[in-house]
């Protein structure tokens, strides 16, 4: 099995405020190709840290990547120390200082010469582009060793690393990996505990298969790896397992692997060729913003209304006034007039509500905190629940819009909708 | 100022899917006691990379806190590691022997022979009590190094660090720490690169202090640290740093240590007894998002309209469909109506409206993706800007809706809102 050792650097990572999410996401990518992580470090903008950070990788692994400090500024030192440890010089590279001047053209800016440093790179490393900032890493195969230096910012490394470093890796070091067999089942609407009590049979007795409990954000992860003599054995292997796990928890599966809830029901508005539109209070456009992260949302979400105050219930979506002052804005009667008016301004097949008390504040003996309405209209109707949910303002904020995508999917898996 | 490196075992924290919150624990209580950690290694369990991490870590700093590792399996080898690294015998303790011996019979257990090493600790060790399982921890003064090795589980270490091991910390490490001072300097509005050159002459001379730059998510953070001859003295370092950073950045600083831009953006409303309407069309939500992620967020936010589709623009807000066909959905008499029509709906103080093409689709030649135009519209009219943002999806949208905060937030420092 080959290993991987990873270098994460920034001041900021040992300051005991920022989690260093790129090892965590690196790591898992790595395990699922089966690559070993052995052994991570982070270190501060250190020359001296960095170096010994990195000459340890090597002295463990085959695979050393950094992660942070390709900046241009001094304090940005990691490639340099890795080059050095490696006793590899470096030069400039004419395409990058291309491609730099254009970024900083682009946005009418004039490029610091600082930001040169950005196109140095040992002469036989591949660059890899990076298409949301200024530093690109790069993929260098030296000594028998390979070393990668990739940016710090999350929203670069992710695209860097699955577009280009991942193949890459995939060549030098995908030959023997392919053996196992992994999946990860996502789970809504069940505890951990549950789901360990419901899968105790399986988890006693899981054939051949080791199996890991993530739970994350009110969601649940189910873990599953399967090493068989092959790959097709071990695929086989998994897929009796997920068979076995699927007839115990049936629809509180919502999908598999990267998928995630939004990404599930907006599949299932596409299929079935339905809009939606959202009224929200509590949530206040969570829902509306989880439904928009994904590109050609405008195919399926016509839009929303963040209905936070009564009069933006009453004035926009046209609630009778006489039941919010009769039952409250938190109440099964204004959760269904808020679907229904929403649907109708929409003309949308279908219209979800969200009214509740996120708190800390605002909470009372019959409503607590985390009393939650959900509506759904659609021509079936409308159906309304109440929800009960435990935790702070943010963790009810993300139940909430969580249990209405969820509810919704069920629903449309059913054509109830 | 003393410097720790912390050491995480556990060759669950290597496979992407488990956060070291251990660590982060740890450096934020070290940080806060003045301690600066210099450097994390997470490591398997593995006999050679916890030398090698623990080796590291004796040469880098003056304290070196291992966590995990201190159960009774044969996987569990860092205090046997850790006192061979310092050369180190270990002896059985009696009264340790004792405590398990308890912990067992208590829970109508017998304790397997293996939980004896649990009670092994180098002579001159003194113990940390776990009231929460069965590893003690242990906290060690040798050849001038503080070595401190402490159990896994996140429940067992928080109330064994905080009730023991950093009372010892304060007295062996406490004398000189209160001396520095810190601050985060939070900006918006400026590249890395930017920010570096514009306080050349302070990085250059920064008097006392020294300075790291974080770039998170389209912010720059500066991060300032004095080390003075007293507590007041570093303050007035800082304090002078401060006004010479001030007086070159302005008001592209927005805020100070935990300050977010939605946080500052509220406060100033709230003291200038303002009120706000959004109308979103591109970031779908995420303003509205932000602006209610705040407790109590109703005394300034009416609520707003994600006006994704044109319908939901002329259907909601009454916008002028002749403005969308004429100069189309992203434009600047659009975002104009948008910051009207919805202050006029919620008769609030101000109309902020946010339309965009965040892509990756729907781009064209003289509107690329990231073309973006924010409107506000107050008492004092109507203003839009045009922006432009490279990056992905999510990059553009976070980029777009901070982009709205940091313009509404100066409006409002200077009384023009």
């Amino acid at each position: 099995m080959y290993k991987a050792y990873l270098v994460s650097t920034g001041t900021e990572l040992l300051l005991g405020k920022t989690i260093d999410t790129n090892s965590v996401f690196l790591a898992e990518r790595l395990s699922n190709m089966g690559i070993k992580v052995v052994g991570k470090s982070i270190v501060g903008d250190n020359h001296e840290h960095i170096h010994n950070a990195i000459s340890l990788g090597i002295n463990s692994a085959d695979i050393i990547i950094t992660t942070g400090g390709l900046g241009p500024t001094r304090d940005d030192l990691t490639k340099e120390v890795a080059c050095e440890v490696l006793d590899c010089p470096m030069v400039e590279f004419e395409a990058e200082v291309n491609k730099l001047r254009e970024y900083f053209h682009k946005r009418n800016r004039n490029m610091p010469e600082i930001n040169l440093k950005q196109a140095m790179f040992p002469v036989d490393a591949k660059i890899i582009t990076n298409n949301n900032g200024t530093a690109p890493g790069m993929y260098l195969n030296k000594f028998g060793k390979t070393l990668i230096c990739l940016p710090g910012p999350p929203h670069e490394i992710m695209p860097m690393y699955i577009q280009e470093v991942e193949p890459l890796l995939q060549k030098d070091y995908g030959q023997n990996h392919r053996q196992s067999a992994v999946i990860t089942i996502n789970i809504f609407g069940l505890g951990e505990s549950q789901v360990e009590e419901m899968l105790a049979d399986i988890v006693e007795d899981p054939r051949g298969c080791s199996l890991a409990l993530i739970a994350k954000e009110g969601e649940i992860q189910l873990r599953l790896t399967a090493e068989g003599e092959s790959t097709a054995h071990s695929q086989s292997i998994l897929n009796e397992l997920v068979d076995r796990i699927k007839s115990v928890l049936g629809d509180k599966i919502y999908g598999y692997n990267e998928d995630t809830l939004p990404v599930v029901v907006a599949n299932l508005l596409l299929q079935q060729k339905l809009t939606l539109a959202a009224a929200e209070s509590c949530t206040g456009g969570l829902l509306a913003k989880m439904l928009t992260d994904m590109p050609g949302s405008s195919k399926y979400f016509w839009g929303g209304v963040v209905s936070y105050s009564n009069e933006a219930k009453t004035k926009i979506l046209g609630i009778n006034d006489k039941n919010i002052f009769q039952y409250g804005a938190v109440s099964e009667p204004v959760a269904r007039d808020m679907a229904v008016q929403i649907r109708k301004i929409a003309s949308s097949a279908i219209g979800v509500s969200i009214t509740g008390i996120a708190g800390p504040e605002g909470g009372s003996k019959t409503k607590p905190v985390g009393t939650v309405y959900i509506g759904i209209d659609s021509q079936r109707g409308t159906q309304v629940k109440q929800l009960h949910f435990v935790g702070n303002r943010e963790a009810i904020r993300t139940l909430s819009t969580k249990s209405a995508l969820d509810w919704l999917r069920r629903l449309l898996l059913k054509n109830e909708v």
